[in-house]
């Protein structure tokens, strides 16, 4: 199983070790602006049989690899596969994003709440991180994922995506036991379903916390905040004899990176608001730094793209504990060839600043 | 015209002078909550004729003040009247919020674009300032507003809100120049609008930068920071005798802090993600913090609201220099009454506190 890694910067990097090049990946980069996804996609019929089928999840995984010289792949999947797996009933209304057939909407649902056993119901999800690790044969590093606790607890209370949060927030202030139960079932089932993928291959984890942003500081770091925490100190760290490193990111949490980088992970996201040189000044001695470029640059012609490139890269400042990637993900809507401008610039750039 | 301020705390604070209490105001708040608002509304038609009455616009813009105790009255008008005035065709579809007939979508309409004379065709709004500051014969002192330039560039160049700002971040980033075109004609525009609000009655101005918050730094210091500073040094500073205090809003903006405290306002506004204590602690030296409660806290019960005030009371700390606000405008979903219990608890915790 423990085929040596060919390309280790993304690792080493998390580590804040040096490494030749910065390396990137990109969030989301297995996905619709590739006509290769368009069309297993097809194949696979609805978005969630390709998220359920290890088949189709390891081809897709691997197409961005085979076009871009990317140091990290990441698992296939949906942020949303937990409550799905809860017997929440996810489906996707055509063109409209995720959705729940049963919300939670009252006490007793949110009483009855249990944390999926991640071998069982999440199978196909555990299958497909040991599929997709061999496929990857040790080209580059397998990166595993979950929403946080509390961006799936926005999902399930709001029911779908793209709210104002009148229902999550309403709860959080007025009935905060009964959010703190929902939150505390999802950190069991996400901490579980972590190890689970580390135990299955993924050599990285790292947590999506979408929504955290959405909160005032106080409820952020009570509601949000405090259950990562609780997550990374559950997480398997050292699996195969290698360290596993965590990775957080809140979208929208460029204010909060103090108490993000206090919670024991190895790493923390940036969404493309923070200047990554301040956010290295701020945190930079205790956590490495991935991110940040906004990804509407990605619309820009190639000239755009390198200047951009060569910007987060300056502003970062040269040596160890970078992750390149967007600061958040990939649009739809972006020209591939974009892609690869992008991936090469990073590449040449910071092996000429080395 | 002179009438000495009544209740002048809202001034006094902006100046970071002592008040016996801490003032209140609420973004948005002649609106949709109120069913008078709606009575009012429905008698004059459209949102837009509404916008566009004197008369209505007096009324509307009382009528908080008749219901809350509240320290501030802010002109009522809609924050697209300027990209109106030059011809762009403001409308609201039903539900969906503003859009215009001729959205800026070639280089020929953004070289036509012309800054609006704002006693001509924006004598509607002036006669409103002027007419509400005679109704409220020294109540309570009345604010003046405009859209940055970069956030009436969002709606003009995307043509609606609630986009993902590709069409304004393909430009910033790939004909930064056009851009800059349209920033340059906006910023002579907000100027001359709010000079002209000044001159017409309006006690304190605010910039809402709603869309700032969406750029990268370096882009927002350069597309919106920029044009901001620009105005604040255009702005008439002392009318009347009296100095007219400057707030600047963006939202989404926590982590640019130091950077807006800096372009000569008195006054920042903060969104509810920041907490103000840290906030003051970082600018509080230079400027008074307008803000910052979550919004969605109104939907509580009436000792959640009382505790959440209390939390950000206490967190800014006390002594001069804050404005009590939401940290962005009130949802129509607000119950009125829990506005009540928002404003009468601020005073009397800040009462107590001094």
């Amino acid at each position: 199983m423990n085929t040596p890694l060919r390309n280790d910067t993304f690792i080493r990097a998390l580590r804040r070790q040096p490494t030749p090049h910065t390396p990137i990946w990109i969030m989301r980069q297995a996905g619709r602006y590739l006509p290769e996804y368009n069309a297993t996609r097809a194949r696979a019929g609805s978005f969630l049989d390709l998220c359920k089928s290890p088949d189709y999840a390891t081809e897709v995984t691997l197409q961005p690899l085979d076009r871009f010289a990317l140091d990290a792949a990441i698992l296939f999947s949906d942020i949303l596969t937990i409550p799905d797996a809860m017997g929440l009933g996810l489906y996707f209304a055509e063109g409209e994003g995720p959705r729940f057939e049963h919300p939670l909407r009252d006490e007793q649902s949110i009483l009855a709440l249990k944390a999926p056993d991640p071998y069982a119901t999440l199978r196909y999800v555990t299958d497909a991180v040991s599929q997709i690790r061999k496929a990857l044969d040790g080209r580059v590093p397998l990166i595993g994922f979950s929403g946080s606790p509390f961006t799936l607890a926005c999902y399930m209370i709001e029911g779908q995506g793209g709210t104002e949060f009148e229902r999550v927030k309403t709860m959080l202030y007025s009935r905060p036991d009964l959010l703190h139960r929902v939150l505390e079932v999802n950190a069991v089932a996400v901490t579980a379903y972590l190890n689970a993928q580390i135990e299955s291959g993924a050599q990285a984890v790292m947590l999506f916390d979408t929504w955290g942003g959405a909160l005032a500081e106080a409820a952020y770091r009570e509601f949000s905040l405090a259950y990562l925490q609780r997550i990374v100190a559950g997480l398997v760290r050292v699996h195969d004899g290698e360290s596993v490193p965590v990775i957080v990111f809140t979208k929208g949490g460029g204010v909060w990176l103090e108490h993000i980088a206090a919670i024991g992970c190895d790493a923390v996201g940036l969404d493309w608001t923070v200047d990554i040189g301040s956010a290295r000044a701020r945190i930079g001695d205790r956590v490495a730094l991935q991110g940040n470029l906004d990804p509407s640059v990605l619309f820009s012609p190639p000239e755009v793209i390198r200047r951009e490139a060569a910007r987060v890269l300056s502003s970062f400042g040269g040596g160890s504990g970078h992750v390149f990637n967007l600061g958040h993900g990939i649009s739809r809507f972006t020209p591939p060839e974009h892609v690869a401008v992008l991936v090469d610039a990073v590449h040449e750039f910071s092996r000429a600043g080395r």
